[in-house]
């Protein structure tokens, strides 16, 4: 059928199963075309065709509430809701957002971006169905990988104690980014197998039916260990303790199945856990045959040959720098050990895993574990590498302040994807981090102007051994600039100045560096003399450099990809005042007090208010109120 | 025996069970009576007199390394370890922590305050030590409260997964630190009464021999079947699912089970738990007959009678002065609903859960799903209620910012115990929130500077319905001040002139907005005139206020009672930067970049700087470095 016609889910209603597998073929292939030009979440979303058709077929969105856990597989959704016509739009600036957006559809009722939310936010909107007296149905739909986050383990504990209505559907593909880890896996693993257990109740239940008639308390016993039998062999045994009615497995390919269960769990009170299981990147072959997880998301790609289509030659991208230093200087410190939460593939951690089995450890979507495991292993002695995105690390505030940095250990935090993001947009922006880093006592923050520095830092946090240290590091490739052979550790809080000037200095780190220099040439040709440093260590500050700066009365633009609120631009300002120096002019250029959306790294700054051109500008007027405050 | 004469616990091992009755009664009779002077967590530590003992018998700390989650029930380990002799300083400044403390003893190996840490710390410290090759145990004590804590279940399906050998005890006393909620309460309920299964067990087999031989197929049925029961009645099905041998429920109070018990775990390979059942208080009937939390933790008290001496007639306490209102106007507002993570009577929401029962949520130990099941009821025009300790909000960063401000929803989110909260110490300051919320959009933050501001700011906060807001409240009374009988919200980022002055003016809000009107009062006397300004919306400033006070160049003071980085100081500095006020003397006095320590609140302040006498000095001294400004 025509997808662009599809207005909302009430057609589906009216279709039987051989129009619902047609339409399922055509939403494939959309999908595959579409995202074969755009990129985005192919994998995940290729793997709910059937379960979102048949859930929107069940249910009356949006008076019934579904609820997309991370939020990445709702492109199927977003077809059925009325917005196939924006595909070629996805994930691009001022384009359709590859997650649940409120402000796109009423369909939307919770937007993520973040795994493990769904349980809670269907809580909260089943509790207020019911105080409202309202009759409705929620429906949160969880991947297992998700599953282990601590809050969606939180929220089964609550929800199952509360006995609320709520249709728990866990989409089960056997690996959520990564090949799922866990002990939770190892009991869905047994759950998937659960036809044989099925039939060892069966025969029980032959064998029961032979025992003589015994009467009396053992026929009692006998009727007690029966019920007990359907409770362990059949269902989830795992749900059922924590409250919930267990259905399934549940082939999540198949409509008849689907229905029969759905319907079955409409029916039912309390809370149900639907367990669903899906086949990731179903229906294309290169992303079904995934065993890695390459194609969970990807850049543009050949339809045909199912070949990536990358830049050539790129320079290697930060996580491989970062990684293959931790694992080059692994191989001779055997203190070192690699933890990433559920960001293998990501992280470019698959060398490590490789090469030192017994020292990469990838705890699944469990930030916190994460944090307080490497905390764990610093109190022995190791050397922890936490290798974590800027914006998972908003998961581990807590432990990074009381387990890591209170008691000063010496874990080496690798923040992955810092600054602006991209296409993933509002919810992976990683411009949080310095502002909610910067206040907690005993931690070092560091970010390198280019892989070579990167390397070098590398060894600076292994060496490092006074207590906690973070290296910031952006999403992408590097510059392609030579690489020193030997690493040399860069001495604490010392910058670097980049270029001397008289006239005003720029202070700024990582990505934003070139943008400063650009500036700097640009002004350079008006005949002023700007000042750029790599102020390559966020906290503690080169304290002797601000002084000089402080001293020499230029103007400081200070320049970062992170929020201004609490930044590094407020570290400078903290130090001049706490010095005593009032009469400097300082201005600080970041991101504003807002979410910022989706779209090319580029396109955002610009919208920001951060290119080359808004540095030039924002200079030439500090120069001049500068000037007039000299004269008055 | 003399407690004061033990030097470590070394002296347990010639101990028979006669001797440690006694000992254990030693040692009950030393807390009840040393606390009752202190105060301090007396049920928790007489709930594992025999539990610490008998760990301190069975493995040889610190080679074998027991962590205590949470660690306010650390009271007889710090005995054990040779620290009976500094008990009548206990929560006092510079006196003995009332949790673990690595720098007071090598027993110590595990900081906390937090809960839910210890798994992932003993999982950290069981790899070290099998990369090492080391020979260990690994012994983490965790109760049955903060077992429902996230992050301590990702540790749970981590350990599970890896199988490493770890000994984890599971101190379940029914009720953490009020009586417990969620499903994993009720998983150990059963398991509590496994004694009952266990019968049924030895029915069946009973059963299963009455059996005719029959042979082949379905006798191995019956095998396999007799294996599973054994897994499902006799065991912790919920915790062997996850990977873990299950032993217990084991009688935490008796010697002999808990021996046999603990050196059957010592033999047992791969992940244990241990399920002791305690009795939080016991020995002391005034503790042991507790069913409300009051004697979890106290300050002083009467022995013989069990009265708690409290200061007579004080006014009423922040968390019952805004619970109250809250539940005042949830009367007549029905969007109103009350959440608490496990801290109904910390939170003083026991009359709100006693009126409005269906409208108040204990969510048991867990942060992160109590800070999303708000943003879920948020997005149904609910008005979610999140009181929430300062401290423990740390756990819930991201929800905060990926889920409540991120969707910009209406949660009122009450921030109890923010700033010092003095004999807790490190752990539970709450002085990073300004810091870690300033930066978040959408989020309005304040701060009342008595009970009567603090009754006004809930009807603001009930009334705003344009975004998340959170109002600050310290731990402690209120004044006393006369409460007005109407409530009338404040105009948003409304600053209040409190008192008058044209050579300096100081920014403050909440607690120390005393201490900055009696430095003003001091230097009246010196002919000074100080302006003293409540700056009770820390976000958004009162731009007016801030661009009147910028332009009359007065030298500007601010004082928080939080963390300078990033701080409320940060922000007035952001301001007259990003508004071209370069040449204002701007200081700022707060918590400097240290954890602080345990002590009362005043000692602390004193300690750090934050008295009346140093605010006079301050002020003397920027109006002496403002005065040279000027002339030069």
């Amino acid at each position: 059928m025509d997808l662009l016609s599809i207005k909302d889910p009430s057609f589906l209603k009216k279709m039987d199963i051989e129009d619902l597998k047609e339409l399922s073929d055509d939403i494939r292939q959309f999908l595959i075309e579409k995202l074969s030009r755009t990129g985005g979440h192919i994998g995940p979303n290729l793997g709910v065709v059937e379960l979102t058709i048949a859930l929107h077929k069940c249910f009356n969105s949006p008076q019934d509430k579904i609820l997309w856990d991370v939020g990445h597989q709702s492109y199927v959704h977003k077809i059925l809701t009325g917005r196939a016509g924006e595909f070629d739009s996805l994930r691009q600036f001022k384009g359709l957002c590859g997650f649940p957006k409120r402000c796109e559809s009423e369909h939307d009722v919770w937007e993520t971006g973040h795994s493990s939310t769904s349980l809670s936010a269907a809580m909260g909107m089943a509790i207020a169905r019911d105080l409202k007296g309202e009759k409705s149905f929620v429906i949160p739909v969880i991947g297992d990988g998700a599953l282990t986050g601590g809050m969606a383990l939180e929220a089964l504990n609550h929800i199952g104690h509360e006995q609320k209505d709520l249709i728990v559907v866990l989409n089960d593909n056997e690996m959520s980014i990564a090949p799922n880890v866990g002990a939770l896996h190892n009991v869905l693993g047994k759950l998937r197998t659960a036809g044989k257990y099925k039939r060892a109740k069966d025969e029980l239940e032959l064998l029961l039916k032979k025992v003589p008639a015994i009467g009396g308390k053992l026929a009692a016993t006998a009727e007690r260990v029966k019920d007990s039998l359907k409770y362990l062999l059949v269902s989830g045994v795992f749900f059922e303790e924590l409250g919930f009615t267990y259905l399934g497995p549940v082939d999540g390919h198949n409509y008849e199945a689907l229905f029969e269960n759905i319907q079955y769990a409409k029916k039912t009170k309390g809370p149900i856990l639907l367990h669903v299981i899906t086949k990731k990147g179903k229906g294309y072959e290169p992303a079904e045959n995934d065993k890695k997880g390459t194609w969970h998301g990807t850049g543009q790609y050949k339809i045909e040959t199912g070949d990536l289509i990358k830049p050539v030659n790129a320079p290697p991208a930060w996580s491989a720098l970062v990684s293959d230093t931790v694992l080059r200087l692994a191989k001779k410190d055997p203190r070192i050990v690699a933890i990433t939460p559920a960001m293998p593939v990501g992280s470019k951690l698959e060398k490590f895993a490789q090469e030192l089995p017994n020292r990469m450890y990838d705890v699944g979507i469990a930030e916190q574990h994460a944090a307080t495991l490497a905390a764990g292993l610093a109190t022995q002695d190791m050397k922890p590498f936490l290798a974590i995105y800027s914006t998972f690390l908003q998961r581990a505030y807590d432990q990074v302040v009381h387990d890591i940095c209170r008691q000063n250990l010496n874990v080496f935090i690798g923040i992955d994807r810092a600054g602006l993001v991209g296409a993933d947009g509002e919810t992976h922006q990683g411009v949080f981090d310095i502002a909610f880093l910067r206040h907690v006592p005993n931690l070092v923050i560091m970010m390198p102007k280019d892989e070579n520095e990167g390397q070098h830092m590398v060894q600076t946090a292994i060496e490092y051994n006074s207590g906690p240290i973070a290296m910031r590091f952006p999403r992408g490739n590097g510059y392609g600039v030579p690489m020193d052979e030997e690493l040399k550790a860069i001495p604490i809080g010392t910058w670097e100045v980049l270029r001397n000037g008289t006239d005003a200095a720029i202070l700024t780190f990582g990505t934003t560096i070139p943008m400063a220099l650009e500036a700097a040439n640009l002004l350079q040709k008006k005949g002023l003399s700007i000042k750029v440093i790599n102020a390559r260590f966020i906290k503690p500050l080169d304290e002797k450099m601000m002084a000089e700066l402080l001293n020499s009365s230029m103007p400081i633009l200070t320049i970062e990809e992170a929020v201004l609120q609490g930044g590094f631009g407020s570290a400078v300002l903290e130090y001049a005042h706490d010095k005593g120096y009032y009469h400097n002019v300082i201005e600080r250029m970041g991101i504003p007090d807002q979410f910022i959306e989706h779209g090319g790294v580029n396109e955002l700054l610009q919208e920001i208010g951060m290119t080359t051109e808004d540095t030039v500008n924002r200079l030439l007027t500090m120069l001049s109120k500068n000037q007039k405050r000299a004269s008055v």
